[in-house]
């Protein structure tokens, strides 16, 4: 590693950046929230409003803070990563991301299997539950979102953060992804149930291989 | 998405990010090079110096660009990803870590099969040499970077710029992960093959198949 040197001032404002990096990391501050006025920060974090300033400036420009002017300034993405790979998604080639979707989601599908707690699979039954309700009443919308839990959730399963970051980032690409079964489009039921039985029985090959068929399906 | 309504400042020292991160996507600013002065850069990219320095700045906190006092501007990641991969390894479990990289390189193998270019298969036969070469030399050094470059070969070669970026940004991961065989670590030359010739024939599942193998043994 090559040795950082930060020098006096880049520091206090990396000092902020570190402090609101933690409010956002401890769910403090959520996704969409206004966060409190500079003086206020500058009171909060021990820096001057400068530094505030500076700091609310370098998260704004990866995407994380958003400034609205003569408004707030609001919590636009959790974590760097979340909001570097919705930039990216803007980007590059949406076959390109499916790909690093497929990636995240069966190797997720496998750890989840040896990982998955009892509230693990309560949640996943839930949202499999969700998912069949809307799809018997006709409920798009509805039908869209519970799917988009489902992925999520599978990630989730596995217990790895960053692997969940990186998912989580790509969740409007996801959402993009997948049709509305009210419009003829199939549901892909089985596929479904396949990758959360797998994980039911903590087969974590049967798992990825339900994982990678169930995304085969959605990039053909 | 929401709207970013940029106001007038911020979307000039936007202007002067973009214009940077074009320099090192083309190729013109590589990794460890010195940047120009901030005058040069100011007429370079048609901005003041004020606004040249914040973008400096910015990119300076997610970690492309290290200001070291006294000497100049380095560039020390070549996209933000990269820096955020690098900054990332540094905070979560090596554990977690090992997971996205399993999840990336799978993955890539069995993309790489279907999209090999004969230039990506003599490029993975060089290294595989180089890396027996070193083997047989008793050279653990050369041994470790041949390592490291089949497996960014085996990446690269799926065509894929986002996976290569993830990828490219474990790299001293990855580094870290590869034992040096003169003190008595498997080589592990066969698992290394079966990646390879897996490829060379389009084999996709024979790919990712023996990816997972040798990234088993990495981890176990």
């Amino acid at each position: 590693m090559m040795p950082l040197a930060p020098a006096a001032p880049t520091s206090l404002v990396d000092q902020a950046i570190e402090g609101m990096r933690a409010l956002l990391a401890t769910g403090e501050w959520t996704l969409g929230t206004r966060i409190p006025p500079e003086p206020q920060l500058a009171a909060d974090l021990g820096v001057s409003r400068n530094t505030v300033r500076e700091a609310v400036k370098a998260l704004a420009h990866v995407g994380v803070l958003e400034v609205r002017r003569g408004d707030g300034t609001y919590v636009a993405a959790t974590t760097e990563v979340q909001a570097l790979m919705r930039r990216q998604a803007e980007r590059v080639e949406i076959e390109h991301l499916l790909e690093v979707r497929h990636a995240i989601e069966v190797r997720a599908a496998a750890l989840a299997a040896g990982r998955r707690t009892r509230a693990d699979l309560a949640a996943l039954d839930a949202i499999a539950a969700r998912r069949l309700a809307a799809l018997d009443a006709g409920d798009g919308a509805g039908f869209v979102d519970a799917d988009v839990d489902f992925h999520v959730a599978v990630v989730a399963a596995a217990h790895n953060p960053l692997l969940s970051e990186l998912y989580d980032g790509l969740v409007e690409t996801l959402r993009a992804s997948i049709d509305d079964p009210t419009k003829g489009y199939p549901a892909m039921l089985p596929e479904h149930d396949a990758v959360l039985e797998a994980i039911r029985r903590g087969d974590a090959d049967g798992a990825a291989a339900a994982g990678a068929e169930l995304l085969d399906h959605v990039t053909r």
